[in-house]
């Protein structure tokens, strides 16, 4: 008998990333898609779409997990709340297991990335993780106690929408807080706070960027702040400083051995990690604050496909 | 043979609570002390010499459990870092069942509250519960996945001291961090809210109490809102909308069933409870935010105990 194999899908808000993968968690046969928008059926087609065309390349496969942006009711599979896909609603394993023929794990892609981390990554052999995924928003991850921990109805580990400032702005993408670490720490907010420094700082290197009539990303503000652009280093350092006090809340409520910051913002890599870990090192309670790890993500943009594989390759008992 | 019965103890900052404990949760032979300060010493001694009480009460007690204000190993029972009894470093459970001949079982008393809540009270048969007590600072407890949640070694569960604002002011107690819900929401903040309260409305209720020389404490402040007094009403509005905004961040990272609000300044009841339910409820992220209740404690100043005391019953498998 051959080794085990499965297919892993990771959804995120722009495109769909998948891979066959094995028990050694080694991929071959990734396929990609972007959406083309449409609507409900366009989205789940697209997914079976990319499915099959990964099935065509390994017929042995033995399930398929998927990570989707949405609240997941593990115990029915069903799709809850989404910002980025019209899944709502959706009875998403049941409907996929019948159009695939073959069984089918689903969960939140953060929390997919979370166990791909915790299995084989940054936080690999932690009982107690968070994880951060700063992108265009941030989504969160939690392992307690050795399992991905989702709360009483999947609602669990928003830990983008932990608040930080009672009278921060309004925060983004469907959520109806203020001052939450999503809307003042994301990758957009380093851009916002990079448009910002830039206005107030013409003679920087990101000033002139602006100048020059560039839009002012959260990349291009990273991008800058490694070629040694000051004004560029201190969003970062305010960014980070920010994460720091997030991470301050789920250090004093969790004692987290681990936190892993990962999505495409933790290109900053040090330059946002070292302020988070001076405020969590100067805001938090010891010891706890003494006990965590906060490091990048091991595994890139891949951890979405890794932990869906994982689900199935662990059919489901994570 | 009789039916098992065990003696709970509760240490706060100020006093000592314990009794005899049934397994139908009934209390019998309480027995009551103040600290008289001293060190180390003394303060084990007045333990010691409470649970003696106790027992010559009920000879056939078959073990104790003790809250302590202080993390603890509950693998080894030693506490660590405590700021009300000089009890950092103490190999607790080890000390006292030398000194007891008995079985002890220790735990932060926060996280004791939290059990008999959980076992018994507001938060019986809830999978997933959090609990903040409102006293001098904040305590928490955690139920997660039906179990006593302590982090990766004994120090979660310091819902005090998650972060409501980034810029707030320093916290107390020990606490190095800033704006934490400790220093915005505990019954101190009360008295603080309350005295600042009654200067800026010296023809209150409040101000009237002020000017005639009370000290404005925690207390006052909520008897004086009971009494209908707008200021005074005003100052718990205050304090509740920031009880959730941390209540918002606990639901959004952990999507609890229930959340629990006990200590002395829950004497507040719905003066607190409804600002603080209206700001969840505008802020907290569907579905979670509708399926969270935010409920008083059903035990007041015994739920210590008896936390305790469940812990002694349990034979430390909480």
């Amino acid at each position: 008998m051959s080794p085990r194999r499965v297919i892993g899908i990771d959804t995120g808000g722009t495109k769909l990333l998948g891979g066959v993968v094995d028990e050694a968690l080694a991929v071959r046969d990734r396929v990609h898609r972007l959406w083309r928008g449409g609507g409900r059926r366009e989205v789940l087609d697209l997914m079976v779409d990319a499915v099959e065309e990964a099935r065509a390349a390994a017929p042995d496969v033995a399930a398929v997990g998927f990570g989707i942006p949405a609240l997941v009711d593990t115990a029915t599979g069903a799709a809850g709340f989404s910002v980025h896909l019209p899944l709502e609603g959706v009875r998403f394993r049941e409907l996929m297991e019948e159009r695939l023929a073959l069984p089918v794990y689903v969960d939140n892609d953060s929390n997919a990335a979370m166990l791909a981390e915790h299995r084989a990554g940054a936080a690999r052999g932690a009982l107690h993780a968070a994880m951060l995924t700063l992108g265009t928003g941030i989504g969160g991850g939690l392992v307690l106690g050795g399992r991905l921990y989702r709360g009483a109805h999947g609602g669990a580990a928003e830990l983008g929408h932990v608040v930080v400032d009672i009278d921060g702005p309004p925060c983004q993408g469907g959520c109806p807080g203020r001052g939450c670490l999503e809307v003042m720490a994301s990758g957009t907010a380093i851009g916002r706070e990079g448009a910002a420094a830039a206005e107030r700082e013409p003679d920087s290197a990101l000033g002139k960027e602006l100048r020059a009539g560039r839009e002012i990303t959260g990349a291009l503000v990273t991008e800058l702040a490694h070629d040694g652009d000051d004004t560029a280093r201190g969003v970062l350092e305010l960014i980070g400083e920010r994460l720091g006090v997030g991470i301050t809340s789920i250090v004093n409520a969790l004692n987290p051995e681990v936190v892993v910051i990962g999505g495409g913002a933790i290109a900053g890599g040090e330059l946002l990690l070292e302020p988070a870990r001076r405020v969590v090192a100067e805001r938090a309670l010891a010891p706890s604050r003494d006990q965590v790890r906060i490091v990048p993500a091991h595994f890139g943009d891949e951890a979405g496909m890794l932990g869906a594989a994982i689900m199935a390759l662990e059919e489901g008992q994570v």
